[in-house]
């Protein structure tokens, strides 16, 4: 079974996104606006009554933090995404690569740049619009994140959820 | 906000019932499919944090149970829902009366039968069409219940997780 591990902002952060993602995300229907801490990967049952101990562990040792959300940005020409930035990235970075390391034979595909994707997958004129027209926006955005959620994908593409894992509130 | 308490069968019982709702069922693509425990409600941050204890509580007080599904059923004339049935509703009765009672002025708009719906807001003659065709069949699927899941609804009408909770495992 596929699994991933995702943090949803807040709900008004998600519905900015999703005004986007309808017209520019082709995964709109499959999963809410999310921030990807850990890329889609492959477990079975015995795998997981391993990993969600330990991700049990990490959200208990992690402390609620804001995250600020202020323009967008684009992974051109890496891929054809353009995401909501997210300013304070320490704690997110921080959170994925304890996520990280209890997954041992994994590689890093690309360096970790925590994003709420808007758009994907478009053809580069239509991502070169889209951008210059949302490059001089100033959004006012924050979330705070205080939980994770363990997701694994159905048949048809669309994400479930397996649990969510709290963080402390001291 | 608007929230929601489901529990989601196993993958393959979720897969089974997207194959039927991705042609019956509108709301296909705003929640993956699920039992509902507790319709619809409005709540307020306050709210929910006397709501969430109280959840927390019950989980840790229910025990992890199987579901059963051999065949799908119907709620014409009262609404034009098809479902697979559950055989056996007892554990998903009393779970649902729990949740039912920490929201005291709360009618019961209608007798609580838990179902995964497959089919909803059909044409009466495609109702009967296809309940004809699938009335016959036997499905042989079963699922263990451990967690429910609190969801609020997005301005699109989709769903996002706020927070699962797990049965204890005694």
């Amino acid at each position: 079974m596929d699994f991933g591990i995702v943090a949803f902002p807040r709900k008004d952060v998600q519905d900015t996104a999703n005004s986007f993602r309808k017209r520019y995300d082709p995964h709109y229907t499959f999963i809410p606006p999310h921030i990807t801490l850990k890329e889609k990967f492959t477990a079975d049952e015995e795998d997981l009554s391993h990993i969600v101990p330990k991700l049990s562990k990490i959200a208990k040792e992690s402390q609620p933090f804001t995250i600020q959300i202020n323009k967008v940005s684009h992974f051109h020409p890496v891929t054809s995404t353009i995401y909501l930035a997210i300013d304070e990235q320490k704690p997110l970075h921080d959170l994925h690569q304890k996520i990280h390391d209890i997954f041992p034979n994994t590689d890093h595909p690309y360096e970790f740049i925590p994003h709420v994707t808007i758009g994907q997958k478009m053809r580069e004129e239509e991502l070169h619009d889209v951008y210059g027209r949302l490059r001089m926006q100033t959004f006012d955005l924050f979330s705070i994140i205080d939980r994770f959620h363990l997701m694994y994908q159905l048949e048809n593409k669309s994400w479930s959820i397996h649990q969510s894992f709290i963080f402390s509130d001291l």
